[in-house]
């Protein structure tokens, strides 16, 4: 590393996370970079269950469309979903900064509370922390999960094959711009709401039917630009988007124009990524549809045989490979 | 709650922690009080399992005795040795500040390693977060594990019976004092190590022995005293310590004089005690003793009928009932 110090960048989700964990976190682990998904299938006595966690630092604690509380919920029980895994169980570990109002700690606890309600998972352990004033911000949640995997469902982001169909559940980008918008009080009438929502019923459904899924990615930190640049490295496959399909609202674009970002680099914290072989992705789309969460999925492009890479294919058909930013696009939005 | 904001006594392990937790944090999250262990015991498909979470903010992060690594691996492992489970899985989130040198992140995570390589307990899953520089403090760690209950075992803290013999597995008060040594920079010669360790070993050895363990409790936060407060409620016994026989090192004694602390208030990291039947307690003696890392285990004490309270039993004869501090004693030791 040519830095020898933490930076924010480093928590962005961009080139230098990428680089923080390959060349300092996950050797120090040994952990194999590849090998480091959201969430871990591990063999135990009576079948093989999913393991995840996620800190959550996103400020505000509270923005449009969720909190920090819900926003914990989801995440993890998202990445548990990743896995093909049903969520069962979380735990909550608060670390509280000195002066946090007791409301809003119980606002948050009631969200948390709320939301796992909401997705039939339950917290079973928690830990409190305090630190003094100045050492923290508000409430800063580690949340973990654990999930079953159903028998016979494999998912893997290596898994891509030439010509598999890539699918999005919903429109891209929305929570980090709901983030960004209520930390840089813009006056949007009304307010973007964040996604925040778990997709765990959605991957359900779909394995429930039979679908036949190859990889499944949650795009947060880094967006959907960074969630496709892990699935092309992983599988090998040169992934092709078409541009003119990827479902973006329009109040989020506007507000991508006037924070100067990019929707594709913005965090999603209630959306999936799903790459599904081509003779399986209309019933695929079907299946999704019919669900309000994911009424509006849509196929944004495809799987082709080449260099590992992600292209974006414009309206004017020119192509254009896409880089990871360096990541200090956007701290905090999770 | 008369306080509208959180405090650092909030975190201290004493009274205005059991309020937080009694008041606003269990009842949020709909879990009865009595049944907050230090790890949840699941129904899993092949058979239970133990669930916990613990964030670490201790300060400075390198001690004598160890670091924030080797205790966020120890912390987690022993309250799922403290439910009889064998430990098997951790996740590790960190909460990094901005401007932390890379090389201290390095260190940390190499304690990680080769404490979970120690303990036999695989790094599964992990995540990492920035915040900016003064919203933290170098390095937070939230842990979270998971363990199997062997077939057969059953503890819980309301399963002590008067009559029962209380083991400590060795010296107490250790950790805490090390703390605030280094901390406060007394300048001692030695220093007092931490006595962080896992006790997953010496409880799996109990167990596998057919000791009839009732009940185990880690004495971290809020030291010996709390930890047999809990069990005193839980079980609604009262537990009478034998003053004299307490194992609390001369170092440790000297250098509570000068911190004004109490060593049965203090925190210990590698401690477990232990409630069994009267007829078991010399057997469960002697094979604690006969391993290194318990050979100071002793009989602290007995459970009576009566109101439950905690009773120390002094050298004079003189018996006097304690009571937990509100808390501001030992903050971030943890």
């Amino acid at each position: 590393m040519t830095t020898d110090v933490v930076r924010l960048a480093h928590g962005g989700g961009g080139r230098m996370q990428a680089k923080l964990l390959d060349e300092v976190i996950l050797p120090a682990l040994g952990i194999p970079a590849l090998a480091a998904p959201d969430a871990a299938v591990l063999d135990a006595p009576g079948g093989r269950l999913a393991m995840t966690t996620d800190s959550f630092v996103v400020r505000p604690l509270f923005f449009p469309g969720g909190d920090i509380g819900r926003l914990a919920v989801h995440g993890t029980i998202n990445d548990l979903a990743m896995a093909g895994a049903r969520p069962l169980w979380l735990t909550l570990g608060l670390i509280l900064e000195e002066g946090l109002p007791l409301d809003d700690l119980r606002r948050v606890l009631a969200s948390v509370q709320a939301a796992a309600e909401e997705c039939g998972v339950r917290v079973v352990a928690g830990d409190t922390k305090v630190v003094e004033a100045g050492r923290g911000d508000g409430v800063y949640i580690s949340t973990s999960g654990v999930g079953v995997v159903p028998e016979g469902v494999q998912i893997t982001p290596g898994a891509i094959r030439p010509g598999d169909v890539l699918l999005a559940s919903g429109d891209l980008g929305r929570h980090g711009v709901a983030i960004l918008a209520a930390r840089e009080n813009l006056a949007l009438d009304p307010p973007i709401p964040s996604d925040s929502a778990s997709v765990a019923g959605a991957v359900a459904a779909l394995l429930a039917a039979g679908v036949p899924v190859r990889a499944l990615r949650d795009p947060t930190r880094g967006g959907a630009i960074a969630a496709l640049k892990e699935l092309a490295d992983a599988s090998g496959c040169r992934l092709v988007l078409d541009d003119t399909a990827i479902p973006v609202r329009d109040d989020v674009r506007g507000a991508c124009e006037i924070l100067g970002l990019d929707p594709l680099h913005s965090a999603c914290e209630g959306r999936f990524l799903v790459a599904v072989p081509e003779p399986a992705a209309t019933r695929a789309l079907a299946i999704l549809q019919a669900r309000p969460e994911t009424a509006g999925a849509v196929a944004i492009g495809r799987a082709e045989a080449g260099e590992p890479a992600v292209i974006r294919r414009l309206a004017t058909g020119v192509e254009r490979r896409v880089i990871l930013p360096a990541g200090e696009q956007l701290p905090r939005i999770c």
